[in-house]
């Protein structure tokens, strides 16, 4: 690829040109990298909700047009002036919260959301305030600093985790969001014990990567709750014998332990895990992104010591509400963002434990589509068909 | 006063008769303690604003007529059957939360919430279901399970602390509440750090506790926030040259580094606390009880890891919001009753601390009564006079 270095180079994109249009497959311009930075080959990138949400014109920060995904893997192809830390055909995962490792937040151990390049991120551009990305001629925005749905994108160097290369980039994309998220809420957040009871609300990737991490945690009862009927299926041992192979294999390993489906109860759900569980649930996790069952995720929580995590992203100007005696009484509501991963140290780990073994990533993939077959991936998630849909470069 | 065993005593009580009407000196009758419970003779009580919550008809759950107080200090006047941790003579502390040591609460080391006799002490009556105290032939409610605003009052054997006789009881009295909740949500509930900033929502005894707490902790910077002109002076060191020696010893003490009247702004107050602090605090406490002010609290705290606390009971019905992207970027929300304090292991040890010079208490004394003067220490607090009243018998 070293024919590419210093020049534009001319690739596929799915394009969003406006909110709520399917996305279009363009060809697009990619600029070279810039100082500190680096161009990425993408290989492979999931589908995130997150998208999803930008796409159909639900975040007031959405810029248009853009090249949306966040969810990549891919090989290095070039790098900016001075850049150190990854070289051309290095494998790497694009990181949408980066670690400079010199803000007040990389410094402080409590947290993983590097400010470094925030504002500039936020308004759909490279640090230096310019795009990277054009379309006949038109300037394209950039998503989350990541645009992984283009063959290439460029990121700062900042915002790319350098991985071991014997691990399959279209299974290991998906430790750039959903996976990390939800295992990071239960291990790093929550802080999961031995022997707890957890309920998880909403089963989609980042719910079931709650459901791996609580299980990793020792945690006793796991009990997933969907509305989706197919969802149920993977969270409820008794009807798996009903499902394909495909769900069982994938449920087994998750390990809920109980479904819970709110709509077969008239009574408040989280009423319901409070006498479903003795008093209410150790550790609860809200991944669906909804502020009603934020708060009975909160309120299904044990008095005196239950901890509920917000891990889904609300629409905009939604707020939470609860009585503050649910707090006084000794529950905490807290939250996380890409599961509270270091991102740059954290996601290679990720990789090792995945290359070892030990993390649950395959089974995510319940569907593949080539890149003109993005919006197709966009179908299955809403109708909750897919846990994780992998589009291949 | 063995001639009094088994009998019921008549003795001077501040009944409140009912909702809104100033509580009146009467002659009760104390009914001997029965099985488990302890019949105190009460020197000393506090005023506190929880009292003037149930008088001025804000609790919903509040019953009258009902004998008031919950912050007091006395001596084990009998004893009923099987009751062995206490003896006739003995010093002790009422608590309005006991500790049983038997429920699964107080097997947690997560938590100090005994629920043995909530029930009961919910609806103002003793564990068996009784009240011991009556007014002419009425029965009176019995209030937080201690009703200190009495000559004598019968408390469960697991809801007294026995403490060291050498302690004066007009001062440690207010180690049955005020002092040991602000102070234990700093040490105890948010766990400050040094080096900290921090932000207190109220500078009423329990704000002043919490600043002693937090100074004890090593933080930095304590910003103390009321509104309240008086308890300005007490927070704002430039201007205690202006003040009485007693304020000045008292301001010294409690450790706030800065003051901040919400009034003297046009922004939020959650804005100039971020703006003051480059980007919120570390830790913040809501000691007032007004939904509004957690919501500042929360929202002044610093993105990635502020933790806030609230301490104030709030009124009926109201609730706490927040945009959740308050949480899933690193503010944690949290609350605390009796400052997380095991009540029966906890008050004995902040005596032995008080005892040893290594807690200010005195200082929160800021005016004293005997009981036919209750009234006035109601008075002095809604004119925000006091820091605390202290009524004598």
């Amino acid at each position: 690829m070293s024919d590419t270095v210093g020049k534009v180079i001319k690739c596929k994109a799915a394009v969003a040109w406006k909110a709520c249009k399917p996305l279009v497959i363009e060809e697009v311009e990619v600029q070279p990298p810039r100082a500190g930075e680096v161009r990425i080959q993408i290989r492979s990138t999931g589908v995130c909700h997150t998208d999803s949400y930008t796409l159909n014109g639900h975040d007031p920060e959405g810029l248009f047009p853009c090249v949306l995904g966040h969810e990549g893997g891919g090989v290095v192809e070039s790098i900016g002036e001075g850049v150190t830390t990854v070289q051309p055909g290095d494998h790497v995962i694009p990181l949408y919260i980066p670690q400079c490792r010199n803000c007040k937040f990389c410094l402080s151990p409590k947290t993983n959301l590097c400010s470094k390049i925030r504002a500039t991120q936020g308004k759909g551009l490279m640090p230096d305030g310019t795009s990277r990305f054009s379309c006949n001629g038109k300037t394209l925005y950039h998503f989350m600093g990541t645009s992984t749905f283009s063959e290439y994108t460029v990121l700062p160097e900042i915002s790319v985790a350098k991985v071991n290369p014997a691990a399959p980039l279209d299974k290991i994309c998906l430790l750039g969001c959903g996976i990390p998220t939800g295992y990071g809420a239960a291990i790093n957040t929550a802080g999961v014990e031995p022997g707890s009871t957890v309920a998880v609300f909403g089963c989609g990737a980042v719910g079931l990567a709650v459901i791996m991490g609580c299980k990793e945690a020792g945690a006793k009862r796991i009990i997933a709750v969907d509305i989706n009927p197919d969802k149920r299926q993977i969270g409820k041992r008794k009807r798996l014998l009903l499902l394909s192979f495909i769900y069982l294999f994938i449920a087994q390993s998750f390990g809920a332990t109980e479904f819970l489906n709110p709509k077969e109860h008239d009574k408040p759900t989280q009423q319901v895990l409070v006498d479903l569980t003795d008093g209410g649930c150790d550790y609860t996790f809200e991944c669906i992104g909804n502020v009603m069952t934020m708060r009975a995720a909160l309120e299904a929580c044990h008095k005196g010591w239950g901890v509920s995590t917000i891990i889904g992203v609300a629409a905009s100007g939604k707020e939470i509400s609860t009585r503050p005696f649910q707090l006084v009484t000794g529950r905490v509501w807290k939250g996380t963002a890409f599961g509270g991963w270091k991102s740059r140290d954290g996601v290679p780990q990720l990789v090792e434990k995945y290359l070892s073994g030990a993390m649950k990533v395959d089974k995510f993939v319940t569907h593949t589509f080539d890149l003109t077959e993005i919006n197709k991936a966009f179908d299955v998630m809403h109708q909750g068909k897919s846990i994780r849909s992998v589009v291949n470069f």
